[in-house]
């Protein structure tokens, strides 16, 4: 019997509960709240900053892993530091939880990323932006996700509010060049603790307003898939990481590939893989924080499409609109996060196979929109 | 919010789970014991032959369905006039429940079936073998499954015990021409309670002594794919079925088809589904008894091999053998029931996918056998 400890209990938990059942591994959820989106397969409700409630749920099981990326660093350390398994490690989640510390590491490993900089003033700042000669992205080096936490900036005034907070923030800011990119690329990947590593298909992303709208999977070409998987196996044995890991990249106008994000754990940009790939993100991520051998990753079907059904207000329920989608659409798989309404969060993804990618675009957003506005 | 409530926490119920997990529909679970199969979807643990708690069940659910079909039918015309849907009905569902009004209304249909005669006593049993000149199959008319509950008979002495014990049987026994088949196949197919009707590909199933062994979706050609979905049609209409139907036929030397056996829910023959269909039998099977639309059926791999495992002994543990089965067939999906273990018992199965049937039936054959035994 595996027993898997998730901390956090939003989509990325609820969605590995249909591996462990098919493996017959038992997952256990610290959710945050009752009504996490993971609540079938929480065992405990608490607060992940505390140390106690951590070590308690680390008991019942034999692994600890991830929904997200924000249980402090150094409980982690301590957890480990009393014999409990934690996958990733402390000492690799750190560059998915500080972005300062992420570009740090991937400047020494001599992979290839935007300009930065550490950024502790203003004056450091306005000089960056003189240096680039352009607007700059600002980032908190932690806490950040789906657009939180980014502006972009052409002046320090922009971020006077962050500037005049910086212990918030850790002691710094991160200031990125701003990347003139001709798409958004995600490369997905898994690593085992004994060394196994199995790369994904590399996808396209589609961002809207900061928030990833849809997923082509593969990226149509040309794309430089051998570099692509180079720089996630590079990461993924340069820091150690155990896992699902995605790596978000740009692609430049002459095709190179610049590191933008990192997240250790299944990631939005490899939700395709539940219904179009040999082995989900899910499943993987189980199997390598166990450190069992690794699922094949190709696809099973020539192209998916992944759709994000994102809250339309605070009382939409896209129930209600299933019966006219799911009659016009019988192709479209649906998967419903059960999370409580809100304007702009993620509620749930579609996902459409097929040959022909113009079409199952149209049938994605179509099937999505009806599902939004009903019938 | 859809709630479904089945009856039953064996594995059928426990792979509604990842169905209604994506979907985002509740799934609650009657379950017989505290350690069933779908002990992590139970809400009740309790005895399906107590109508008052059937009842209470039912009231925390919109729809009642089963994992099995062995809820007296009489408890569930109660349930019904008290206003709770049950799908299927239990005037369909008595037809996969006792084997005799499901011949008598085959007949009625005039669809074709092996021969047979309703026996209340040994002298009618042994004029029936006469007639048919061989041995015959005598069944229980309810209660069987798997093998048990049948027995190929050559003389009225070989079932004495069960025509001395009649009332238990409910009277009468079912005997059957034994039929000269080439092959056993199975139509799996679904209907909800607006009509709307939707068939899988035909697949072939193996036996070993009464118990699927194998399925090859769909079955190797030549078969009568229209004969057989116009027979799974004919069933589905005639009986009223809703949910899941699976028709097993036996196929003799001329490519005649006979049905054998019917089940309304999801059945080993449909295993394949969950990872090799465009929709898995248990997410049609959610669908069609919320009377939702139908998702589309088409294989989304050229052929799947689905391997059952079995019980090897009373404390085989196939999670031991992971490591080394995962390494050797990364391709593999496995699923694993998480029963306590029983000498052939149903503990899980395997999918393959391919274009290669031979190779298929090689690889899961192997990783089975690996499970087994180790490496």
């Amino acid at each position: 019997m595996f027993r898997i400890g998730v901390i956090g209990g939003g989509q990325l938990a609820r969605m590995m509960q249909p591996a462990a059942i098919a493996l017959g591994f038992e997952l256990r959820v610290f959710a945050e709240a009752d009504n996490a989106s993971a609540k079938a397969a929480a065992s405990m409700v608490g607060d992940y900053t505390d140390f106690e409630e951590l070590a308690a749920f680390a008991k019942t099981v034999d692994v600890i892993t991830f929904d997200h990326e924000h249980v402090p660093i150094d409980l982690l350390s301590r957890l480990e530091a009393s014999g409990v398994s934690v996958q990733p490690s402390s000492s690799a989640l750190i560059h998915a939880q500080n972005k300062l510390v992420m570009r740090r590491r991937i400047d020494q490993l001599g992979l290839p990323q935007p300009s930065w900089r550490e950024i502790s003033s203003a004056a450091e700042l306005d000089e960056f932006i003189r240096e680039m000669g352009d607007a700059v992205i600002v980032k908190t080096p932690i806490g950040g996700y789906d657009g939180k936490g980014v502006r972009v900036v052409e002046t320090s005034a922009d971020v006077a509010d962050w500037l005049s907070d910086l212990p918030r923030y850790g002691g710094s800011l991160l200031a990125e060049q701003k990347v003139s990119f001709v798409r958004e690329l995600a490369q997905l990947s898994a690593r085992r603790p004994s060394g196994e590593f199995r790369a994904w298909p590399l996808v396209q992303t589609v961002q809207a307003a900061g928030v990833c709208s849809e997923v082509i999977a593969p990226a149509p070409e040309p794309a430089d898939l051998a570099g692509a998987e180079a720089i996630a196996r590079a990461i993924a044995e340069g820091l150690d990481t155990t896992g699902v890991l995605a790596v978000e990249m740009f692609e430049d106008a002459s095709g190179r590939l610049l590191i933008n994000e990192l997240a250790m754990r299944p990631h939005n940009s490899g939700h395709f893989s539940i219904d179009a790939a040999a082995t989900s993100q899910f499943e993987q991520h189980l199997r390598a924080v166990l450190d069992l051998p690794l699922g094949e990753t190709e696809m099973i079907s020539d192209i998916a499409v992944m759709i994000n059904l994102l809250g339309v207000d605070d009382s939409n329920d896209f129930v209600s609109h299933y019966p006219a989608v799911m009659k016009r659409f019988p192709q479209v798989k649906f998967h419903n996060y059960q999370k409580a309404p809100r304007k702009g969060r993620k509620m749930g993804h579609l996902t459409v196979l097929g040959a022909d990618l113009a079409e199952l675009l149209t049938t994605g957003q179509s099937a999505r929109d009806m599902l939004y506005r009903g019938a």
